[in-house]
């Protein structure tokens, strides 16, 4: 009984280690990698055969910072000023998205993740629900949160509180385990200090991490220190939020003694470079963060300020930026992005099973066609997948063990009802 | 006779102008397109009619700087220091170039380029007549040079100079029109001062345009500086270089003065942001050179500093990065990136009747799928074409009137040969 299959005469990305690519077999049992190596292994029974050739499979994508349902704003407003296109473009059409339209907006980004070898996403937004739903019906694996912003009277701020924790509560764990919760209070500048210790302390009690936006502009650390006295990795340590394990998206804006205080923390950084350029954030300190020992990982963050949902241009931003701007053409290499877009992300959302591929980590797993124009010839394949490819090279997708995309078809939506709807949903909004 | 045709239905991008996208018609009567416009054209007699649904028409992308051949050093070599990547790696590979490895290296560029919505590129390499054989076979607009580094004795400088003025004179107005040459000195510092002087002769006799590397590091603008007591601009100015209409690429290190300078000559920079990055030789200085009336086109580089021929990635990174780095969200928008990526380009390399969608321009244009999920909804479709799109979303490809790509299948290369000769030189030359 089971689900057992071997990829055969595949090329198998290990970032990372002394011979990062293996050019021999895995093993898949059911939900998990049982081999990998370049030697074919011993197997009891006949089991069904994969041909790998001409593919190179890599850890699933995880992208660590986003909100997906913001497909739905792609390209509505883009080259504006950061309040300009918050408060005449964002807001006012957030402000009318209802469960469908998240839904729907969701199922669009959740679409183009899956195709382009994103196995796992974080998302923090409202009406979970729908977007839990798009998670267990589409076979991804998902971190899920509701954002809460705190800028309300004190009842709408418990009632908000109460949803975030009760979508916790029903979700994290669910879908075989692929959806996991977090806890999210949306920044330090839309949630006053004490309803942050109470995320602080919902986090305690259901025994979770959290994860919020921090230091994303030089105006909002200014703020910081204008409100509290202090700058936000300062202020969120007193407010106790790094007594749980913790992601904070961002983190452009640090000084050398922030960067000690998240690496003594152990907090991660989900780190947004395409997002960051496009809104003139600035450019986090990506090589100083690596250097002290601080888990930084990908995000797209949402589709309106990126404007896709491409993983690998994620990867390549952080392997290109970080030289051009530094001056260091060694920082960030190939290989450390391609772990910063598969290891550090899972590392980064607590998910301690995925992003690499080795005996007893979960198959989420992608292929990439690597016999054509553009990813040839094969001097080094971890550089190709950094510097050279993109979302639309991948092949085939697997999470849990079982496969998402063939071909670089979807197998669990129905692809041509969502771009219609999503559509659809655009035009709605914009007419209500 | 002759071969007129009509689009129906499609998309068509004219950036820049106060309707940047007409819903409606192209009529293409050979090699030039003859109208586009929202009502249907008048027509004397039933022409083919091709059904532009579901597609976005561009104008065909120009790549203004590269060196294609080097494809076949693509990864092999990657996040190191400039002088070890170029003494240990690039060099004594390069040395090793036959006019065959040229060929096929050069080809799988070429098929990159057209299938991912090039239409025009520029190249400045050595075996040109191996360059040229591809392009007239591919069916691709070419810019061609032989670049010379003159660093050697005066018999074998005077060799190279011939070489390259009897390629430009047996190439240019070559393929229907299709090869253009140039006159293109490596840069100010692999060339002699009377060497440069000998090209801009050379150039004025031709009657041909100056191509040349300037000010791409910090380090030979200082070496600029040492060596003759002027920095790059006020060096070529003075050897008279800017008498003739010039692009130069990068133009990485410039100050206010030598911006000004070359506007005034109105000389054209090619910049490479992805090459550069990745090189760690800084950021350019775009939105100050836009701003000064500079014409400002993309390049991708060799692909073995890139390490993709994606002109879209340009454009998106030209539009992405000096956002960032700026602070300034409104600088490089989506237009502004889509015309360096077109009509600048085309204008940079002295061809002017290419980059436009418009009556009496060349039939180069290109058709991109945008029912996709991460190219909906379809709110700005020059945003998308910009931020969100890649060159694996490019459907069909023409050139001169000619259909060179059709559903992502080149018509005119054997891609299947291509690739495995591509493969088998670069192997080839690890052997020798």
């Amino acid at each position: 009984m089971g689900n057992k299959w071997i990829i055969r005469g595949g090329k198998f990305a290990v970032p990372g280690s002394d011979k990062p690519v293996i050019d021999g077999y895995m093993v898949i049992d059911n939900d998990l990698i049982t081999y990998i190596g370049e030697e074919p292994p011993v197997l009891e029974e006949d089991i069904p055969s994969f041909d790998g050739s001409r593919l190179l499979f890599l850890p699933g994508l995880v992208n660590t910072h986003g909100h997906a349902a913001m497909s739905l704003l792609r390209g509505y407003g883009d080259d504006l000023a950061l309040q300009v296109w918050l408060q005449e473009k964002m807001w006012p059409m957030e402000g009318k998205f209802t469960g469908d339209d998240v839904y729907w907006g969701t199922a669009l980004s959740v679409l183009e993740m899956l195709k382009g070898g994103t196995t796992t996403f974080l998302d923090m937004y409202d009406h979970m629900d729908r977007v839990a739903e798009v998670a267990e019906a589409s076979g991804i694996r998902a971190v899920l949160m509701r954002g809460v912003i705190g800028l309300c009277p004190a009842e709408v701020q418990d009632q908000k509180l109460a949803e975030a924790v009760a979508f916790a509560k029903e979700w994290h764990g669910k879908a075989s385990g692929r959806i996991t919760a977090m806890i999210s209070p949306h920044s330090p500048y839309t949630c006053p200090p004490d309803y942050i210790e109470k995320f602080v302390q919902a986090a305690h009690d259901l025994d979770l991490p959290i994860h919020t936006h921090m230091s994303e502009t030089r105006r909002e650390v200014e703020q910081n220190v204008t409100d509290y006295g202090l700058r936000p990795v300062a202020h969120l340590e007193k407010l106790g939020m790094f007594t749980r394990p913790s992601l904070v998206a961002h983190g452009v804006h640090l000084t050398d003694e922030e960067i000690e205080t998240l690496a003594r923390h152990q907090v991660g950084v989900a780190h947004n470079p395409g997002s960051n350029l496009k809104l003139a954030s600035g450019v986090a300190r990506v090589p100083e963060l690596l250097k002290a020992g601080v888990t930084v990982s990908l995000g797209t963050d949402g589709p309106a300020s990126n404007n896709n949902l491409d993983m690998f241009e994620e990867m390549r931003l952080a392997a290109l930026i970080h030289k051009g701007v530094s001056g260091d053409p060694t920082a960030v290499p190939a290989a450390e992005a391609l772990l910063m877009g598969t290891e550090y992300g899972a590392k980064s959302v607590f998910l301690n099973q995925v992003g690499r591929l080795a005996p007893g980590m979960k198959a989420d797993f992608i292929a990439i066609d690597i016999d054509q124009p553009h990813l040839l010839p094969h001097t080094d394949l971890i550089s190709h997948a950094v510097y050279s490819a993109s979302a639309k090279d991948v092949e085939h997708v697997w999470v849990d063990g079982k496969q998402v995309v063939q071909h670089g078809k979807c197998l669990t939506l129905d692809e041509e009802e969502i771009r219609r709807k999503a559509q659809e949903a655009f035009e709605d909004l914009l007419k209500r």
